[in-house]
């Protein structure tokens, strides 16, 4: 057994069963390894970026890590982005990056490059294998990284460079070892404090897994009790919602709607969330978007038992056993008329599975996370850290993570392109994905930042840059060109009509949701 | 006039007037600079490795850098892979990244990230600036910077980390720099060394300016002379080859290929080129390709004036004027019959109009450098760093570097898909660029390096893992996406017809050369 083998064996013995892969020729040991090792299931994506973002998706639902495999410094590369928005949902992950082999690397070859420096700025752990008999162990010491709760924004996300002929070179297999996930759990006296704190000019801002059923069916308790507003920050990465979940409204995205949003406040206590901040700076508008005098008090970070805390609060202040405030009524009826992102999302609410995923990324697909409060029970995930490019991927990892649920990827047409390349591995591995994608032909965002910063109107080159609609994408085409099936749709009728054809179809499935792109309003600054 | 603006005037004063663009919201400032400032023209691009690689294609063409404009840590990340390419290219590049205002940074929005940190690896020059009024003097160092001859593999990026507010705060212009580009040469005792290590066993061995018209001719003549060859390396940035210029040879990929093709060579002279290696680390094969035994002697660095110091040899030498050995055969005959690298390359060498500028990727793309050594004067530009990719994004800036040539860009099918929305902005900025795609729906060359490195036969997971037949991708569909029409090909006949209907469209026009896969060979490891 090569060292590549013993490192395969030794991951699947401890409960990695998938690698989402981009192999080149330094990992074709790696390959072989895969190959060998039934419990691995390789995920073939076309692009590096698609790799990381469904190794986001996977260990967002799952709790446990996906691997990818990927090639040198360049391939890790290509998957930054998604690793970047990973690090901020603080997915677990554990990236095996093949490398020259040892005494290859000093010769310069074309593909050499600095493994390390590259994949530094979004790892929590990193190392370059030293020789193969010590590979699985390495391995191993990368799975337990991943799983070691860390405060933000580090992240969990291990890396490990693979020299060549530390995968072809004999192998060791390590000794079983007990992986086990230690939260911190709060303390009587911080919960008291935070107990204290708490009234109806208050907000508990909840994030992590504050955001599950269990984490949002405490908070509710908490706001029974207390009159205190209960909300979570802009980009969360994942959320349990729907009719019977307590529901947890986000904070808007533009700082001055933040601030309105918060206005009066007087307390705010942090479960799992940071406190909030701007997502850009503006010359006449503040970073921290936390009142003026309003306090702050941390019942728990991220990293630390959030739920067991919120039950803690809850318990603690004797709250009733069922929140206040749960949605009970039906789903929507289907919408008529214009299609726009509210029509949208009100027909997904009419229409999708009890225990689906949705995934988002820029675009319309935030506005579904409210009207999903009125449907069935699902799990949001978000984009986390605002590198667009991340919905459709995410999508590809949930759907591979959780086999026979309906996962629907709301996701605007700018940031669907960054990493189209999903609909082709959606399409290979036949996973249940609806596809909308917003298509209003505009980075419309920064239509709006433009205007918001002050300035004078765009000029032929400025609006050019914003301008997705010469030449239109035919995504439908596109989608096609990736095996795919799809369908347009430019009125919410056809919108219903596409959904429920992507309802019956068992794979992947496109809808290009024509949609208007919005004037640029005149926003505060 | 803010900084931006200041900065943006700045590069254009000093001849740089092209930017490939993929702003986000902290580069609105510099998007209102552009706009304001007619001698830069921006062109946006969907995806930053689309930036990163036509950057790369437009500073070989011109020799002056283009600028590319990208989005924080996570946008330079998408760039990557073609930078690093474009680094072994040694291609000047300057680019602007933009960051949060600088006390934004410390908040931690979810979009900080350490924008240095990964840009460093792929940079010769790095720098975040420090206030609006120094921001335009900033950018003149970088264009200094990357117009600086460096040591391979340094390479000529000038990456400038640009925040916010020294793009709204005030700007300041600087006073306008001579920037002139200092090769150095070569002394008279070098050359005469090497003089004396030339003849019929001996390898000349050019790279970099080299392999310029003006330094293909210098080495035809010592060859005339001296009776040695004259070789490129495998992956040279920029060849000018065809009818009337003396061919250069490129060192073949696989390792005992080169082995071959240098058996017997007593002595090899490095004109721009480093001594060549394995592209890839093998068990049984050496990481040096030079034959044992066989001397080597440097007469000019890639960073040296290398066309002055062949001229310099070759009257050394006494060379005669004009070389012998220059193909003055008419064009080849149009193929027939089955379709394959062969007789794709031989239809372009029949037809592509003088001045063209090729483009290649990994696919069957090289196997057309040496048939158009019979056809006319034309630009050939291959990948350089082996990160597949690169072929379209090059194309796209070479094609907007030398308005009105004809451009074919050569793709495998594999390496266009990880940066496939070339397409677009081919067909945006209505690019006459034909797109050949060699369809073998396999990464082809895993599947041999996996056999070459000893392995048992793949299993259905390793398999997969090289296939991208399931789904076949349907490249017209991809690109009629993407506004760029297209033909498919199976026969030469209908590639004939096909190209004839590119060179008839104005702008992009793609060609799915479905081609079989080759069958792994026996190959020595």
């Amino acid at each position: 057994m090569n060292g590549g083998e013993s490192l395969i064996r030794a991951l699947a013995a401890h409960g990695v069963d998938t690698c989402f892969a981009n192999p080149g020729t330094s990992e074709m040991h790696m390959v072989q390894a895969i190959d060998a090792v039934d419990d691995m299931r390789a995920v073939l994506c076309l692009f590096e970026g698609i790799c990381s973002g469904a190794a986001d998706g996977y260990g967002r639902m799952r709790g446990v890590p996906a691997t990818t495999l990927l090639h040198l410094g360049a391939g890790f590369g290509n998957g930054i982005a998604n690793f970047h928005n990973a690090r901020r949902a603080g997915t677990p992950i554990v990236n095996l990056v093949g490398e020259h082999a040892r005494h290859h690397v000093p010769f310069d070859a074309p593909l050499t490059s600095d493994i390390e420096g590259v994949a530094r700025p979004v790892s929590s752990w990193l190392r370059t294998a030293r020789n193969s008999e010590g590979l699985a162990s390495d391995g191993l010491d990368a799975l337990c990284a991943a799983l070691t709760p860390t405060p933000e924004p580090t992240g969990s996300i291990a890396t490990l460079s693979i020299p060549a002929d530390c995968s072809w070179g004999p192998g060791h297999s390590p000794d079983q070892r007990e992986i086990k996930i230690v939260l911190n759990t709060i303390e009587e006296s911080v919960i008291a404090t935070c107990a204290g704190k708490l009234n109806d000019r208050s907000v508990l801002l909840v994030d992590g897994a504050g955001l599950s059923r269990a984490g949002a069916m405490a908070a509710g308790r908490i706001a029974t009790k207390t009159g205190c507003r209960v909300l979570t920050i802009t980009f969360p990465a994942k959320a349990e919602a729907g009719t019977g979940i307590f529901p947890i409204e986000r904070l808007p995205y533009f700082p001055y709607q933040v601030l309105e949003t918060l206005a009066g406040v007087e307390h705010i206590v942090l479960a799992g969330a940071q406190p909030p901040v701007s997502f850009f700076a503006y010359e006449a508008s503040p970073s921290s978007l936390v009142p003026e005098g309003c306090g702050l008090t941390r019942l728990a970070n991220r990293h630390d038992d959030v739920i067991g805390a919120l039950q803690g609060l809850a318990d603690y202040l004797d709250a009733p056993m069922t929140p206040t405030g749960i949605a009970a009524s039906p789903r929507p009826e289907l919408p008529t008329g214009d299609l726009h992102a509210e029509s949208i999302a009100r027909s997904l609410a009419a229409k999708i599975p009890e225990g689906s995923i949705v995934t988002n990324d820029s675009g319309g697909g935030g506005v579904a996370y409210p009207a999903l409060q009125y449907s069935v029970e699902h799990t949001f995930l978000f984009l986390t850290g605002g590198s667009i490019g991340q919905g459709g991927p995410v999508a590809v990892g949930a759907a591979v993570a959780a086999p026979g649920t309906r996962v629907f990827a709301l996701i605007g047409d700018g940031g669907a392109m960054y990493t189209n390349q999903f609909l082709w591995t959606a399409a290979r591995e036949n996973l249940p994905i609806t596809v909308v994608i917003y298509s209003n032909r505009t980075y419309n965002i920064l239509d709006f930042e433009y205007h918001r910063l002050g300035m004078t109107e765009p000029g032929e080159s400025g609006s050019k840059m914003f301008d997705l609609s010469t030449p239109p994408i035919d995504w439908v085409a596109l989608a096609k060109g990736q095996g795919v099936p799809g369908l347009a749709a430019t009125t919410a009728e056809e919108f219903n009509h596409a959904l429920d054809q992507a309802l019956e179809t068992d794979g992947p499935f496109l809808i290009e949701a024509v949609t208007p792109a919005a004037a640029a309003p005149a926003l505060p600054r």
